[in-house]
């Protein structure tokens, strides 16, 4: 088992990655869930359908362990459930289940049940505890880490939230045995973007041994999962709540990832890793065509990129659309500052920085040679 | 004009006490309010129809003075703004203005302008600026500074909110000229509290000028309102997130208050206001009847609140209703800790503490005997 820190003084918390820590979460969690024991009450857990039907038997045995017993609530799988509605109904919930401000809810499954509880949790009586049991690689190597919390609104994905760190994050690897190989692929789009963002050791051992993890070798997954939380935590630390620019580098492949999601509908047809996954494609190859990074080194992330499953050819996406349309989405993208859109760039494999002088007449000509294959 | 630190830190701010401060927010808040100025876009102002009809021209000319112009949202009066329906169409309306996480909205009115206005702000894109403008007494001694913002929901009032502290408070004292007398009576019982938690002095005071408090005069409004925000601020410091025990002094008054207000409705029938002054007196008579208090003093701080017009006789009150009704109010508070009520009682005027040992049983009875008035 690995143990990563997040380094944040009063609200610093471990993320433990390994394997059958739900069965073992008595002991890993036992002493935050203590105000449940002496109540005598139910700890409440936020699940979504399929989390509960594979993994909520080993949980409630890993409570029952240590004479607890969950209360859950179920929400429809999907990103429907991050709305208003489905908001005040779980915070309802919490709120009849007698969640005072010392409890701590437990969420398990992907990001949408981290991202709903948590944001539940951080307003329910002004903010409880939390602790976040991710089921998928998505959620264990990004969203359950650094404490962004959301919903989604008319206007946009995540533009209403919080950031409420919680106060464990427990990633069980058994957990990703039965997650679809498409979703294996989309979070292991993540993981790259830690070794292409900051880390060339790391992204070099992912070229190499990159198909052990997607294949679930037990032991690579453990290094790659426990790499990238380890990237995430170094980042997060720094840059609690996004202001000085350091945490702004966890959006590489983001800005282009948002604009082909919005363009795609932010669905089945392209996945939110997936998006990221060729959005980092076009970051490297738009620091090649600003002559910031050499033309192999974004060929070499292209590679990893289309190697691991995932797209690395933008007009392979029949997006039906120019370049202009995808510039525009991203003035519609919540990383908007002072009316400019800040890009992640690559100046090498591992060095990103955020460029905030970016032409976007520049770049809807880049996405319209990429969009034709030009 | 006084000038009150709010020592928090990252988050530290000022308080500014004095009169004509809407017509000056140019010279006080042009710094907060410069991205505005940048992007030329009008300063996003939430408001009710009487704060609006009553001080909306001096603040519109205050901003125009500084080359700015507001953007209005008139939320309905009363408290049944403060409900999720009420946070999302804010919130949504927020977005639609272009809000980003630098820039500053401003609050104008009373305490349910500011708390769903500040709970808006938490959330809009994970948290931006907030100015609160209050116009009420209470809003200018409690509610504005400290940072709690909430709404209600069927659960009980204020159980959903944020810890969102605001980067600057301008309590203008001629906005307190059109106040009805029941609500500046309201919020002095607040004025009260803070001389009866924490500082004798200030209590003798009030129990000589307090009629000129009451009666606008300028110089005893400004020495009250400084006076308070600055126990108030001194408290927050020590304790922003209500974890030591220390802001919950605040609640002096508040337990009892909260069960006469659940009684009566939340209503008009009875103010928050009245319902402290109410909870003042029982809290000083239960700790006078603990042996905890001279019966002198409690009988002390009763005269001050009645001859304040203020409600000091719980059988005037016509409740309806024995003191165990009452205390099961009380087990309905988001103050409750591990299913103990904490009160706050008085060792003397100026010496509130914390006591978790109370029998609720004696409590009832307690009550019991002042609902009769025997």
């Amino acid at each position: 088992m690995a143990l990563i820190p997040v380094e944040l003084g009063a609200r610093a918390y471990c993320v433990h990655v390994g394997d059958r820590l739900l069965e073992g979460i008595g002991d890993l969690a036992g002493d935050v869930l203590n105000s449940y024991r002496a109540g005598g009450r139910p700890v409440p857990v936020v699940v979504d359908g399929n989390a509960r039907r594979l993994h909520g038997e080993r949980l409630a045995a890993g409570l029952a362990a240590a004479g607890l017993e969950p209360s859950w609530y179920d929400i429809p799988p999907g990103e429907a459930a991050k709305s208003w509605q489905g908001l005040a109904a779980l915070v309802d919930w919490l709120l009849a289940q007698g969640v005072e401000r010392g409890d701590h809810v437990l969420a398990l499954g992907g990001g949408v049940v981290g991202d709903l509880a948590g944001f539940a949790c951080a307003i329910v009586k002004r903010g409880c505890g939390l602790v976040q049991l991710p089921t998928t690689l998505l959620a264990q190597v990004d969203s359950s880490v650094g404490g962004k919390t959301a919903i989604n609104t008319a206007a946009g994905k995540n533009l209403v939230g919080a950031f409420h760190q919680p106060a464990m994050v427990i990633a069980d690897l058994g957990a990703l045995d039965t997650l679809p190989m498409r979703e294996m692929r989309a979070g292991y789009a993540e993981v790259l973007k830690y070794g292409l963002l900051g880390d060339a050791a790391f992204f070099a051992w992912l070229e190499r041994d990159g198909s052990a993890v997607l294949a679930r070798d037990r032991a690579a997954l453990e290094h790659a999962v426990a790499t990238s939380v380890g990237a995430k935590a170094a980042i997060i630390a720094e840059d609690e709540h996004e202001r000085t620019g350091r945490r702004a580098l966890l959006n590489l492949g983001h800005t282009f990832g948002h604009a082909l999601e919005a363009q795609t509908g932010f669905g089945e047809r392209l996945l939110h890793g997936e998006a990221v996954a060729m959005g980092m494609v076009l970051a490297a190859r738009y620091s090649a065509r600003l002559g910031l990074l050499p033309a192999a080194e974004a060929e070499r992330a292209a590679r990893a990129i289309a190697e691991a499953g995932l797209p690395a050819v933008l007009a392979d996406l029949s997006l039906n659309c120019d370049g202009r349309a995808l510039v525009d989405h991203m003035r519609h993208d919540k990383k908007m500052e002072g009316g400019t859109l800040p890009f992640i760039l690559l100046r090498g494999i591992g060095t990103a920085f955020v460029a905030r002088d970016i032409d976007p007449d520049d770049v809807a000509r880049f996405l319209d040679e990429q969009l034709t294959g030009s």
